[in-house]
C-alpha cells in the first residue's frame, strides 16, 4: 500500500524558485572576474538564470545534452548552474586546473555542445577548442564592453545573451532521477571518469547538508564559498545557499589570503569552506599583518586531511571553530564531518585534537563501513585499518559512458581509501590504497607521517611515499619542501617525528626537494613525485 | 537522460539504523507511565523495535496492515512506532484526546488489527474495543509485574513479547512510497478524516526538519517533545531526535507545569516543543514557585496561534527564543517557522514582536500561496486576505479510504485557513476559513481579537465568534472565560481592545462563561462554543 502524499518530484529548480518566492533580496556578492566586487540578488539571479534558460532553447539544447562551464566562483555562474539545470540539460562543471589534454578528453567524452567561459580561461579555450569538435558555441561571461576580440568560433557575449532573452520559461517538471551535473574525477590513474548527478541526488544532498552539523546555512549566515562550483559542486552551497536563503559572497578568481581576507571582513562572512592550502594562505597572511577576523564563527575545509596545526591555528589565535570533513566527488561530495559530541567537546581542547583532526561521522542518507579485501566488516576500535565504503542517494552508482561495476554486492561504493573507524564512530582517512606504504605484511599510512613532518616550523609541504626495500617490500621516505632561507638537515625532521608515530613507521631516509608537485584540486600529488622519484634507491636498501 | 546516482529508497528504518550505528549510546530517558523516570539508548531501542517486528509477523501481520498505538510518547511508543514501520505495515497513532464514538469510528475505518495500550488508556479501550470488530489483539505496553487484570480479549503484556521475539529480521527493502504512518485529523466538521504518511514523505519531512531554522537536532541537544506522537507525528521529533543523534526525552503522561520543569531542569533540556496551552501551564509554575530555567535555550510552540505575552514571557523573564511554527496533521506537520531574518533582527525586541507573533515563511520543500475565491494568486502585502494553499512532498495528496479531491488545479491543499503573507515572507494565519466573520462584506478575524483580549490580566481564556446581525450578516462576540475570583466587567474587556483592533472590529457584546471548551489537540473548540450559544442573540440585533 502506498501513502497519500503529492508527488512532488525533488528537482533543483525548485532551490531557486524558494530562494526567488521568499528571499528574493538576500545578497549575492561577487568578486568580479573583470576586478569590481558587483552585487546582486537571488530575485534576480532567478530572472537571469531564466533568460539562459531561454537562451539555450533558442540554441536548440534539448534534455540530456551537456553544456559545460570552465568558470570561477561567481554569481552569473550560479545563474548559467541553474539555467542548464532548469530545463533538463546537463551542468558540466570544467577544472581549469586540468591539464589541456585531460580537458580535451573529458569535453570529448562528455560531448559538450556550449561551453560557458570565464574571461580568465579564454586564451586556453582558444588552445584547445580546436579539439573539441563537439563544442559548438563558446559564451563569455563578461558584459559587452569587456568582450575580448577572440579567435573562438561562435563566441557570445553573456550579457549580450541575457538582455535578449525572454524570462518566461518553465522548469522542471521531469523526473527526480533526471540528469542535472555532471564533474570528472581528476582522475590519478587513467582517465577521468564523469559522475552523473542526478535532480534527486542534489536536492537530498542539499537537505543533507543544511543540517545544523554541517552547512548551517540560514539567512543569518553570510556564507564564502572558496572551494570552487568545479571542485564537487563547491560542496554544495550553490545550492544550500540559495534554498536557506543564505547571503553568498563569491571569491571570483582570487583566492590569495590579503583577497580571501578582503571578502571575510567586508562582507561580515560567518562561515567558509576551502581546501587546506587556501586557509594556510590566509593564515600566513593574517599572521604577517597582524589581522583579526571579526565576523568569522567556522570554516569547514576538507579536499585533503587537515593538518593539526590548521585547527590549533584558527582556534587559538582566532577563536574559530574548524569543522573538518570529508568527501569525493563521487559523494556530492559530504561524507563525514569531525563534529564534536557532548562527550568530546566535555574534554580540554587539547585532548579534543585527537577527534578534531579526524574526518568524523556521517550524517544520516551516508552509510559507511570499513571492511577488509575479504568484504568483511571490520570492527569499530580505531585501530583497525579497511577499506572505506560508502552507499547512500547521494553516492554515485556508475561512471557516465562506462560499463564499470563500482558497487560491491551490498551496494556500497569503494571510496579508494583506507580508515579506522574509532569507537566514537570517528572516521580517520590513513591514506589513499594506492598510497598506503606496505611494509612487511603491514600497512603504514603516508599522510599521518606527512602531517606531523609538516608541523615542523621549517617545512614548507611534506610528502611519504614508498619506496622498494628487498627485505620489507617497501619502506617510507620523507619529501621535503623547505620554507624560503632554510638549511637542509635530514636528522632534525628525524627527530621531530621520534615519538610521534611508531618506530617501525620511521621514514627510512629523508630527500629535500625544490618543489612538491599539487594536482588540479590542491592536493599533492604523489603520482608525479613517484614518477620523478623513479631512479632512487633507499640507503638502507643497499 | 537520468543521473547515475545509487538507488537508496527513503525508508524511515534507516533512520533507526543510523541511530544505532552512529549514536548508540545516545540516551533516550522517559517519564515511564508507571511512574519511574527510565533510561535507555538509540542501541536497545533499535534492538527492541526489531523484536516488536518480529513479533508481529508471528502475529501475521502482512505489509500495508493498519497497527495502532493509543500511548504517551515513550521510548516504547518509539520501539513500537519503528517496529511498525520497518516492516511495511502502518503506524496508526490514536489521539486518546478524542471522543470515544470517534476513536470507534477510527479504528474501524482503518481497520486496525492490533493495538499497542499504554496502562492509562486500558480502561478506555475495554470500554470500545466490543465496538471494533477488526482489531484481534492488544499489547498493553508495560512490564509483566504491572501488567494489569483486564477484560480485553486477546491482551499481551509487551515487555513479555519483547522477551521471547528474536532481534533478527530485516527492515526495509520496499519502495520508498509505501504507506508507513496513519494519522485522523480531529475533524471539526464531518468525520475524521485519515492523512496516509509514506516512508518517503517522512524522510523528507526529517530531513527538512533538521536545519539549523527547524528543530536544529545535533548530538549537542536534548530534546524534550511534549507534543505527543498522535498530534502531527510530535511534530516529527520521533524521527529528527535519532536521525541527528539528539538526546531525547519523552514526558509520558504528565504534562502539567511541574512535571514538565522538572524534566527540563533534571535532564538539561535545550530545545523542547508543545502547544501554547502546555507553555502557559509551565509559565505559570515558574512564576509561582520563582523558577529559572538553566538550560533550555529555544522553545517551539504550534498548534495554534501563540499569544504575545508568551513570547514576551519566555523573553523577558527567561531569555528563551520562542519560535512559533504553524502546521497541520496534512503537513506533517512542518509548514513555516517564524525564524527572525537579520533585516528583522536588528530591531528592537519590541518592534520584532510583530513579526514573532506571525507564523513566518516556509522552508524548501514547502510551496506556499494565498489565493482569493477565484483561485488567483493574493500579493505579500501584509493585509490582504486569502486562503493558504500549500503543495510539496510532505502535504497530503488525498485521504485514506475517501475518494475526496483535495488538490487545486494547480496541485496545492486548501488548508482551511485564512492568512496574510507580508513583504518579508512572513505568513499569519488570521483565522479558520469557517471561523472567520462576515461583517458588511469583509473579513474579521476572530484569531487576532482573541490573542489580545486574552493579554488582559483577568482573563484565562478567550474566544470570539460571530453572531449573526440583520444589517451587517455577522458581528463578533468575546466570549471570556475569567481566572478564579475575578469579577465580571464587560467594558473593561473591550476598553482593553481599544486602539489595537479596527474600530469596526470591535465585538458587539462580551459574554463570560465559566468554561471555555478544548478539543482534541488542545485548542479552543469554536464548533462547540457555537453550539452552546445557539440561541444567544446580539443586543445590537434587535
Amino acid at each position: 500500500m502506498f501513502g497519500l502524499m503529492q508527488d512532488w518530484p525533488l528537482t533543483v529548480d525548485k532551490i531557486l524558485d524558494h530562494a526567488k518566492n521568499w528571499h528574493s533580496q538576500r545578497e549575492v556578492v561577487t568578486r568580479s572576474v573583470e576586478g569590481p566586487i558587483v552585487r546582486t540578488t537571488y530575485g534576480e539571479i532567478h530572472e537571469r538564470a531564466k533568460k539562459v534558460s531561454n537562451a539555450l532553447l533558442a540554441w536548440g539544447v534539448k534534455p540530456g545534452d551537456r553544456i559545460a562551464t570552465l568558470a570561477w566562483n561567481t554569481a552569473r555562474h550560479i545563474e548559467a548552474w541553474y539555467g542548464i539545470m532548469g530545463i533538463g540539460s546537463v551542468c558540466h562543471t570544467l577544472n581549469p586546473r586540468l591539464f589541456p589534454e585531460q580537458l580535451i578528453y573529458i569535453i570529448n567524452h562528455a560531448e559538450d555542445r556550449i561551453i560557458f567561459v570565464d574571461l580568465t580561461f579564454v586564451p586556453l579555450l582558444e588552445a584547445i577548442l580546436p579539439h573539441c569538435p563537439t563544442v559548438e558555441r563558446v559564451v563569455v561571461m563578461t558584459d559587452e564592453w569587456t568582450m575580448p576580440a577572440t579567435k573562438l568560433p561562435r563566441a557570445e557575449c553573456y550579457e549580450a545573451v541575457i538582455n535578449e532573452a525572454s524570462a518566461d520559461v518553465t522548469w522542471g517538471q521531469f523526473d527526480e532521477n533526471t540528469a542535472c551535473g555532471l564533474c570528472y574525477t581528476s582522475g590519478t590513474t587513467g582517465n577521468p571518469k564523469g559522475v552523473l548527478y542526478s535532480h534527486r541526488s542534489n536536492f537530498l544532498h542539499t537537505l543533507v547538508t543544511l543540517q545544523a552539523t554541517i552547512m548551517a546555512a540560514t539567512p543569518n549566515e553570510t556564507v564564502l564559498p572558496i572551494v570552487p562550483m568545479f571542485h564537487a559542486n563547491a560542496w554544495g552551497i550553490a545550492f544550500s545557499g540559495p534554498a536557506a536563503g543564505a547571503k553568498l559572497v563569491m571569491p571570483g578568481a582570487k583566492m590569495d589570503g590579503a583577497s580571501v581576507y578582503e571578502l571575510l571582513e567586508t562582507e561580515g562572512v560567518t562561515f567558509s569552506a576551502a581546501v587546506p592550502t587556501v586557509w594556510q594562505g590566509l593564515l600566513a597572511h593574517l599572521r604577517e599583518n597582524n589581522l583579526k577576523l571579526s565576523t568569522v564563527k567556522r570554516v569547514l575545509i576538507g579536499g585533503s586531511a587537515v593538518p593539526e596545526s590548521l585547527i590549533r591555528g584558527f582556534n587559538d589565535e582566532f577563536g574559530i571553530e574548524v569543522m573538518q570533513g570529508w568527501g569525493m566527488t563521487e559523494t556530492s561530495p559530504v561524507g563525514t564531518l569531525s563534529n564534536m559530541t557532548p562527550e568530546l567537546a566535555a574534554l580540554p581542547f587539547e585532548e579534543q585534537l585527537k577527534w578534531r583532526t579526524k574526518q568524523g561521522t556521517p550524517p544520516l542518507g551516508v552509510e559507511l563501513k570499513i571492511k577488509n579485501v575479504a568484504g568483511q566488516d571490520l570492527p569499530h576500535d580505531g585501530h583497525t585499518y579497511g577499506r572505506l565504503m560508502v552507499k547512500g542517494p547521494t553516492i554515485a552508482g556508475g561512471y557516465y559512458r562506462s560499463d564499470e561495476k563500482i558497487l560491491d554486492h551490498e551496494g556500497f561504493f569503494d571510496t579508494g581509501d583506507v580508515s579506522t573507524v574509532d569507537e566514537y564512530g570517528f572516521m580517520q582517512i590513513t591514506d589513499r590504497a594506492k598510497d598506503v606504504i606496505k611494509s612487511g605484511g603491514e600497512w603504514i599510512s603516508s599522510i599521518e607521517i606527512e602531517n606531523i613532518a609538516v608541523g615542523h616550523p621549517k617545512v614548507e609541504l611534506a610528502a611519504v611515499i614508498g619506496a622498494a626495500h628487498p627485505k620489507w617490500d617497501e619502506r617510507p621516505v620523507l619529501v621535503i619542501k623547505l620554507k624560503p632561507g632554510q638549511s637542509e638537515d635530514k636528522q632534525e625532521h628525524l627527530d621531530f617525528l621520534q615519538g610521534k608515530i611508531a618506530k617501525w613507521w620511521m621514514p627510512d631516509d629523508v630527500v629535500f626537494v625544490d618543489d612538491i608537485p599539487l594536482g588540479a584540486t590542491g592536493k599533492v600529488d604523489k603520482k608525479l613525485i613517484r614518477e620523478r622519484m623513479k631512479d632512487y634507491r633507499l640507503p638502507t636498501a643497499a
